[in-house]
């Protein structure tokens, strides 16, 4: 095992996901484990480490895709809603070093 | 009062802010009245409403200059304290309805 969930289970298709919205390089799927009542995370389906490296790498073509997705899912989340929450982690708060943006809504459910 | 607390205090000078990193069109400062114990704004200096506004307009300049103030100053935080968090709120969770971006450090110290 590595320390990146999402190539090793999601994007290889070992963890079943429900998928929200996708793109040919971005996924946006419902938490497997939510923290939040409602938990969307968004991925680019090749591996970056985090939004750090997605800057140094310079990939704005990238970098844009992936927020049009975010700002997509937010939509449809407020439309619900009323209201979403746009995160990401980086260094020691980054659990699984694979850029993920959460788009959550609602209480904290787990810690 | 609007409830732009960004173009009425802040870029139009009447409160004072400590910078930490400026661009052209962006700008990053510290909280004036932080919620965590590092507590960094990251603004674009024209007015955009959210990250919903600014991905609806295709303003991918800005985006990619705001991502990389965003980024900068997240390795400045990591290189001190190990760690940060990238925020911004929608729809109701967004108090100030001017863009911004959260670079938080540490623990909630106030609601």
């Amino acid at each position: 095992m590595t320390n990146d969930f999402y190539c090793d289970e999601v994007l290889s298709g070992k963890v079943d996901v429900t998928k929200i919205y996708e793109t040919d390089n971005v996924l946006a799927y419902y938490h497997t484990r939510p923290f939040y009542e409602v938990h969307i995370v968004v991925i680019p389906k090749k591996h970056i480490n985090s939004l750090i490296s997605l800057m140094d790498d310079k990939d704005h073509e990238l970098l844009i895709e992936l927020m049009e997705v975010v700002s997509q899912v937010s939509k449809k989340i407020i439309g619900e809603y009323g209201a979403s929450r746009i995160v990401t982690n980086l260094g020691e708060y980054q659990e699984s070093k694979h850029l993920h943006w959460h788009v959550a809504y609602g209480k904290k459910i787990r810690e």
